[in-house]
């Protein structure tokens, strides 16, 4: 039985001879990224979408018009849940449903993108036990379809500007739901366009005339039966994105709309019917919520950019072009250096995005049960390293998954390569949840914050306690690599330490010298955010490291050991003016950190194909031509292509209604 | 009258007010960017496509679908025809026949769009008279339309590889064209899968069982009348892409295709009756071709990077968005550093890629002059230049308009912003006419022979010139910059210097341990193409030297020289690790080079908007609803997504066949 353990008969005979060559079991690989129990249950859930033809594409969504996108996402998702008990074994785990979903539905959205994902945990976190009743069952149940409203076409980021207003009428005991003006449209919830009647909808609360800032209030938008707006509720689509296009992301508005006083979600704050308010417990109350967001995204990202890496990989293992020697025939793309160092940085990337997704997923459950016993420190650190992550690996993905498609060619740039779909899914990844430009602002504020108590000689937590570590003043890189390459890991360290202290610097200096803290961290910004992104890849690194230590088998770990020490070069090469700027590297090392990478390119090649196929991602997951398992590209792109919606017909109407006309009056014109 | 001739009554106030703050006469910098003659032509080409209705989008090309997409372009481009001769002062002047185009056409393409760009030129070139007169003139005249058929399936850049064969038969005085396998398809041509009747077809020339390489062949591929494939030709669209929908690229099969012998093209390569085959008299006869579409390139990308650049800009002067001092109020997010370094180094791309594109259009006018007078030695030097350039430049661009993008935040990543449709456009450009890769090393390889020639203590030309020049072994890069910024272009000249040299020498040490040449090439092709990027960035940064120095106003020469020199620092930081290996440069140089960068974000700001401004892009060639010129984004955003296809209906029919019978179960279900 062969280490890989994707070979099936009548595969492309080159991809079976590539896979041959694994150095370890890719089921065993599978289990190191996924846990084993996860493992095992998406190859089990595979199998089982496999079979039941109700939940398959009935064509490529490339060749569908928005609208038919989402009939066919919304017949989807409704036999999946039907479906649902036999195909899953635990419908509350996400990760599960997530995998059913990639299956069945794909990335580009569906009616109830944003039901379970954002309306229900509004509703378990923010619900009294009373409106739990009313809305949270019906809304498990499938008995109506909710949406989140909150950012606005004119305000997104600072919550404190939203217009929209809840105004308290003491004598109807009702809110008046009201959108002064365009910019106070609620404008991007996924599903809200046509698909949900409710809507978790944030509004400035006035009581009195006085502002109580924004709250959450359920508002009914379509009637039940008939599914027609509401009186008071203008409601639609805002119209074809980049990618997402079977989300009917819609605009919302409100002409002085009326709701009961107890629409008002009152778990934590709370209106009575004499208008008196009160405050929520914490302030921070929301923050879990999209500290988990941002910890899920991590581990999405990593599988977006883990599935354009198997389409890349596979398909430059079929393709063939051009001759290293001449007359010796076309070799596979992959055998190019160029093309290694293309895709296996990206590869590797990919691994570690899973592998701190998990990390950080983890970490979220012990601030969860470190929060039921009354314990938040942990949550201010989490919510600086998720902000950092969701910061740099969103845009890590979405670079390396644009070097993965053109890496393909011209075959990537046609929809039947799969990456344009799903690169436009990832890419919208880095504005949402928090901009990133703005999460890495928020990491920095966080280690300026460090630099200080370091300074004390305290350590805010674990995530920064390296600050306060005794530095080296040079690198110990040497010309062939020690065993775990301590030494490379060591150097992310004082790059991002080097640069935390120094902009700490700045700053102190610029306030010295009579600027105000604004002002200066205005001036700072850019190099503030450096400071975060390097930061940031210290941990990735470091997370990397941990997780080789981690694996027990010695064929898993030595393939996993290739990975990271690629991973170490080349993401150090990538930032190493830095540690060249205090001598603490000198050209000699950069030089051995190149000849090293070089080197792991070539060792990596023969191992590639089981490091992608570990992935385990199934056709009906990657929906892409270029990266089926079986290698047969060719043969399926000409069968791909011929269902163009253009060739629906030989002759098209544009032809006789416009070409024709115009060149006959031109051969009549040469006539004359 | 303001310096700005933007300022129109009725336009947002906040543009208004921050246009009225230019330094320099935006007409006149649109000559600087245009030139003169070709800015005020683009005026007037404007407003009176303006004025013909005909010419106008019946609505936004983001609502329709592929087949409305061909349909309306079609009848588009055959208007525009129609109408060329009164629009446009000369109709063989293909800068201002694309400035017509992007304002009437936009660029996701039209049924000609290969047949002026390559039908045409390939029959100007490749056509001996008697061919000329037989399909030229027909061709020009709109008769019939042509496109271009080279590419296969399985096939690209690797020429020698091409599968379709033209099989000479003497008894009929005929070859035969014939697809003998799948991957043999010809793939890609633009207008070939529905719109083209005729097709310039490059097939491997074979007679009495002998391959002669490949040669182009005219060959109809539809009735003239009826538009149906003929007899033993299979044609058709190869579906959907990331962008360019409205051109209907396309696949074509030949089954023992029977054509004319004289359709072989024949002005250089001969076939005569009795199979008597001619060689041409120049091997690199097609090459001039190739390089005058890769020097055009150069400059539309600097254009689809202005044009982002112009809506990323305008925008974040409308946007407001967070407060730098709690509680003065939200601030236009243009005003933050980070907002500033994401966006203004893009624009300098653009302008310095804009004059790169005119500087290597007149070379290459001088290389076809010269070469009529049997003078090419300036040929390879421009082939390497433009090698170089495209692929330089399509990555910067592209790279530089997703930061565009999203610097606009979430409605950057709606159609309504425009940028996704012409990124995808432009991206295209990072693999067709020369895959980025392969370019860069062909450039290298230039490079590599002039090292060579360098040692000898020639040159290869003056592109490669500064190979000789005496080094300076620490840059003079100061804390107050010297008025032209000379040692910062030298760092510039150091650092392609001696990266060149470094792979030079590492290739010959590599061969003297006995290595092949192709084995060692192989080894470098990473490091080779640094070499290639870094001589490839500072022709940029010179040509851009050249520019402001040639300007004499002295208000444009100062915008101008802002911008150069923000490049510049820019730049550097982004290349510096190969300037601090060697000690060039050395730490607090560096910080000199960032902290003068930052200091020209503030100093360009005010003339941020009068700097795209003189882009004079119109609202119609634009076609973004967060660029336009009058900044009055949000009230159009909104009417331009009631615009959705989806809201062509309040409720949509799969609310009924899927939504409303899950919801009514449910609710059944939860009523037992």
């Amino acid at each position: 039985m062969p280490l890989n353990k994707e070979i099936q008969p009548g595969d492309n005979d080159e991809l079976t001879r590539e896979r041959l060559q694994a150095t370890f079991d890719t089921q065993q690989m599978a289990a190191a990224l996924w846990g084993s129990d996860l493992a095992r249950k998406r190859r089990e859930l595979a199998k089982k979408v496999d079979k039941l033809t109700v939940l398959h594409d009935s064509k490529d969504m490339s060749f569908m018009t928005r609208e038919e996108k989402l009939s066919e996402n919304a017949r989807k998702v409704v036999q999946m849940f039907a479906h649902v008990a036999d195909i899953v074994e635990d419908p509350s785990d996400d990760a599960e449903m997530f995998h059913l979903s990639s299956n069945a539905i794909g990335h580009e959205g569906h009616p109830f993108g944003v039901h379970f994902v954002m309306f229900i945990p509004a509703l378990k976190a923010q619900a009294d036990d009373e409106q739990r009743e009313k809305w949270l069952m019906p809304a498990l149940g499938l008995q109506l379809i909710g949406t989140y409203a909150q950012t606005e076409l004119g305000h997104g980021t600072n919550l404190r500007a939203l217009e929209t207003m809840a105004t308290f009428d003491k004598a109807t005991d009702e809110f008046v739901i009201h959108t002064p003006t365009v910019t106070a449209l609620k404008w991007w919830p996924g599903s809200l366009g046509k698909s949900s009647n409710h809507a978790v909808v944030s509004a400035n609360l006035i009581i009195d005339g006085k502002s109580y800032g924004h709250h959450n209030f359920m508002v009914q938008i379509r009637d039940e039966n008939t599914h027609k707006p509401l009186k008071g509720i203008t409601v639609g689509d805002i119209g074809p994105k980049m990618a997402y296009n079977a989300s009917d992301n819609g605009f919302l508005g409100f002409d002085h709309h009326r709701i009961p006083r107890r629409n008002m979600l009152m778990r934590h704050a709370k209106v009575d019917k004499n208008g008196v308010y009160t405050k929520p417990p914490h302030a921070k109350i929301g923050y879990s919520a999209m500290v988990h967001v941002r910890s899920v995204m991590i581990g999405h990202q990593g599988m977006f950019l883990g599935s354009a890496s198997t389409i890349a990989i596979r398909y430059s293992l079929v393709r063939r072009q051009g001759e290293i020697k001449e007359g010796s025939g076309e070799v596979k793309i992959l055998d190019y250096q160029t093309q290694q160092h293309r895709l296996f940085p990206q590869l590797a990337r990919a691994y570690v995005f899973m592998f701190a997704g998990k990390e950080v997923r983890e970490l979220y459950q012990k601030v969860l049960s470190d929060m039921e016993k009354g314990e938040t420190t942990l949550l201010a650190d989490l919510h600086a390293l998720t902000s950092g992550l969701k910061s740099v690996v969103t845009h890590l993905c979405v670079a390396g998954m644009e070097q993965c498609r053109m890496a393909c060619g011209g075959h990537g740039y046609s929809r039947a390569s799969g990456i344009p779909e799903i690169w436009g899914v990832a890419v919208g990844g880095c504005t949402y949840e928090g901009e990133n430009m703005v999460m890495l602002l928020q990491l920095a504020r966080y280690l300026m914050k460090a630099v200080k108590e370091t300074k004390k000689g305290k350590s805010l937590g674990r995530l920064v306690d390296y600050l306060l570590l005794p530095q080296d003043r040079h690198s110990l890189i040497g010309r062939v690599p020690q065993g775990e390459y301590g030494p490379h890991l060591a150097a992310f360290e004082h790059i991002a330490r080097r640069q935390i202290f120094k902009v700490a610097d700045e700053l102190t200096k610029l306030q010295d010298k009579g600027m105000s803290k604004e002002i200066a961290w205005q001036k700072k910004a850019v190099e503030l955010q450096r400071a975060a992104r390097l930061h940031t890849r210290f941990y990735l690194a470091a997370c990397f490291h941990r997780k080789v230590q981690s694996v027990v088998d010695g064929r898993i770990r030595e393939a996993l050991a290739d990975l990271y020490h690629l991973h170490l070069n080349y993401e150090l090469l990538d930032m190493v003016n830095y540690a060249l700027e205090d001598a603490y590297l000198k050209a000699d090392q950069v030089d051995f950190i190149r000849e090293d990478m070089y080197r792991l390119l070539e060792t990596i090649r023969p191992n590639a194909i089981s490091l992608v196929d570990a992935f385990e991602f199934s056709d009906r997951e990657l929906r892409s031509v270029l990266g089926r398992r079986d290698g047969h590209v060719y043969e399926n792109l000409y069968k791909w292509a011929k269902e163009s919606e253009l060739n629906r017909a030989d002759v098209l109407p544009y032809f006789d209604k416009y070409l024709k006309p115009m060149m006959l009056a031109a051969r009549q014109r040469s006539n004359i």
